[in-house]
């Protein structure tokens, strides 16, 4: 990798204050340190900083300093030897419903309603509760950290089960109460789902690890009323509010006969078009739609891998959106639909994708797919400030990726690698929040064997009801 | 997995006369054998069995025997435990330039010609030549072991270096001259390279390992005459022929210009679309070239992400070529182009990508994409009598997939999982020709820390010829 210059003006220069900052504040615990070194160093900041043979100060949960090959590194810190690896900030989720993880595989290559009315939704309406959402969150967790994915955005039902699993897993997420038109498994109406919701935002508000926000499901199942409550919620606490839009070719329409108005409009009308609200899909986003978005603040959840396999026939506008200034993000989507948790899989697809789809194969280049699942990603959850690059005083989100096998061999540039050959199999060790949760390659936080042993448990039952459901069919 | 029938009528009928047949030739080394055990056997038989908790006999080079859960084993074998593995047929790659591994992600994200003339053709210039491929090759044959392929199609330069590779790394490939119409790296001219073709074909008759055919690159950069003459080696040896066809959108018009026949009436003049010769890509076949093809009993090789990624503004016509009795087989193509040889991440996208490119999300289920990287792969090599599946009978070419980490559960349905959630990386076990030549995740064949390190020695070389000739564009 002789051709990535090295960056010597990066010097250590907040260094010295972080390294004072310790003495300033005698009383407090001192901050637990430790250097990562020796890898080349994704620093994700404005400039494109690559540090070849670099290293990353972490100092109890933030990063404290960045050092170049020639830096001089403060004594007397653990080290992590990062030989041979790329060390990248956390991989950023944007869009999924993580304990489907139960239900990944029961049922593919279906026509959608086939796949949901005879399969999903009967499974999740028999089954769903608080130790199905816990065990299927967890099992999404270990996945995701393994991965390389530090941060992700959850929809799905009953959000302190899905608080509780992420929590013990080690993994950052935005977890909060979703509104939908029908009765839920959590709650029977939308309005005893947000009459707790004030309370759920104030019991993880400065949680180190949980983002807690609100969602709406999507215009076409949840009337624009509670769709409104949900989001003054969000906006009540500045949290990210999601909902689904535009994700199939008709839903635009249908809405419109519903509420007359076009879904981007109707949530425009309540406000809803601020930053940290996430619009997942975003499929069929018309040129005007995006103005709207644009003015707004908001961002997009880009789920590449979902839509293709559901049959979607029209790649979301990315590059359109992007060149408007929206953020978007990558979203795996639920389990069920992809049928795995992989960002680097992901990012993978993303960047084929959209050459394809518009037969420009500079299209989506490898630098910007990187930067949707990382800082983009970021600013779509409005987190911006914390996560989403390895610049001085974020979150030590952090990742380390193998590169030295056949596969990853020869390495000229860290972008293309990272979107077009890394697979989540090659991360090593994973920091969250300072903490290691995933090292040489196995979680630290919590027994994986013991979680897929439960979510087998959960499966045989699973099948047992799609038997049942398909029986009675006939 | 509890939904998965066993298959009590597939005894090891077999077995009797294989155990017989050491001792009616006792003066022969008797062959070793390993029983493969306690795993879900995916046969990929005509029937589709799956045998649950089943076992795989293997005698020398073959497999000797089928067990379902039940069946007695024979006693005394040496056994490899399966146990929570899938135990499938090793992965036919039927496109690719393995040796192109070398300049794995030189160039991404740009315009095909600069691309192409400004990165891919100046290294290759320069520097091809026979220890670039035999390096490049042996580099590309332990990623494609470790991720499950167990037989590759090759069309590059050097042939006799990239059958060394092959042979010391213990893959199975399709090898041989490869005619261009202009200077190659190995040859001047078509004349030349063809002048020791027959030669070539002999010398590797009968090989274990070693699938000898030729190859013409494509009507586009070869004329017809020294094609057909490259055919006519092939077809002496009742052996593979590879040529690449209407891969771009304008490729058959420049065609036509040229010589007056479109691409496939061409090599229908020649005589060349029998069965054994490998169309690859192939994307804009139309319904008339479909029909020809289909007569004469040829087979497409479909290379999914290469073609995404070049900005390939259509999709292959699988699905009319697989209705119409076309074997459709998967390739990765170069590694330059993809940027990896994962043939699972190939089946992943080629599932997802026609269900996009049709808008119908019941297009390419699993099992036929399973098939296609498998059996239909086999007889698009014209191998079928011996790759491909795990019949009693075939070469022992064995892939153990492990599923017991928290992305891979639950498991519902084995293909599902293989070709939605697998990844190279779940490869725990790989045999060719009934040697092991991946054990716990790791190549036992070559060294490939060694390989690595000549890798990146090349990769060096390439960044300077690269860099003299973008300085000298200037």
């Amino acid at each position: 990798m002789t051709s990535i210059p090295t960056h010597s003006l990066l010097l250590a220069v907040p260094l010295a204050g972080v390294a004072c900052s310790g003495s300033e504040a005698p009383a407090a615990q001192p901050a637990e340190r430790l250097l990562i070194d020796g890898g080349t160093v994704v620093v994700m900041d404005d400039a494109g900083t690559i540090l070849e043979g670099g290293a990353v100060l972490v100092e109890g949960d933030r990063i404290a300093g960045l050092f170049d090959r020639a830096a001089p590194r403060p004594a007397g810190i653990p080290t992590l030897d990062a030989t041979g690896q790329l060390v990248i900030p956390g991989l950023i989720n944007t869009h999924g419903h993580a304990a489907m993880s139960l239900l990944r595989g029961l049922a593919d290559d279906l026509p959608l309603m086939e796949w949901l009315e005879q399969n999903i939704f009967p499974a999740e309406a028999e089954l769903v509760a608080p130790d199905f959402v816990y065990w299927g969150t967890l099992l999404s967790s270990i996945e995701m950290l393994k991965s390389g994915t530090t941060t992700f955005t959850d929809m799905y039902y009953f959000p302190d089960d899905v608080a509780r699993a992420t929590i013990e897993a080690g993994i950052r997420a935005v977890v909060g109460p979703n509104v939908i038109g029908f009765p839920a498994p959590d709650f029977e109406t939308p309005e005893e789902s947000l009459a707790e919701a004030d309370a759920f935002m104030e019991r993880y508000r400065d949680h180190p690890l949980l983002i807690a926000g609100t969602a709406a499901h999507a215009l076409y199942t949840t009337p624009l009323e509670p769709t409104r409550a949900a989001f003054e919620v969000a906006e009540r606490h500045n949290a990210p509010f999601q909902i689904h839009v535009v994700e199939a070719r008709d839903e635009d329409e249908r809405i419109e006969a519903a509420i007359g108005m076009r879904t981007i409009d109707a949530l425009d009308s309540i406000g809803a078009l601020r930053p940290g609200t996430v619009l997942a899909h975003g499929t069929y986003l018309s040129d005007e739609d995006i103005r709207k978005v644009a003015a707004g603040g908001a961002g997009v959840a880009h789920n590449p891998e979902s839509n293709m396999k559901l049959g979607g026939d029209r790649a979301a506008p990315v590059e359109v959106l992007l060149a408007a200034g929206v953020p978007v993000g990558l979203g795996t989507d639920g389990p069920a639909s992809n049928n795995d948790l992989d960002m680097f899989g992901e990012m993978d697809t993303a960047a084929k994708l959209h050459k394809f789809a518009t037969g420009d194969p500079t299209a989506l280049p490898a630098e910007t797919v990187f930067r949707m699942a990382t800082t983009y990603g970021a600013r779509v959850l409005n987190q911006q400030d914390h996560i989403g690059s390895l610049d001085v005083g974020k979150k030590a989100d952090i990742v380390l990726v193998e590169t030295r096998r056949a596969g990853m061999t020869p390495l000229y540039r860290p972008y293309s690698q990272l979107v077009y050959v890394t697979r989540g199999s090659d991360v090593r060790t994973v920091l969250v929040n300072g903490r290691i949760v995933v090292r040489d390659g196995e979680i630290t936080t919590v027994n994986e064997d013991e979680v897929m042993e439960k979510a087998r448990g959960f499966a045989d039952q699973i099948r047992e009801v799609v038997a049942r459901v398909k029986a009675q069919a006939k």
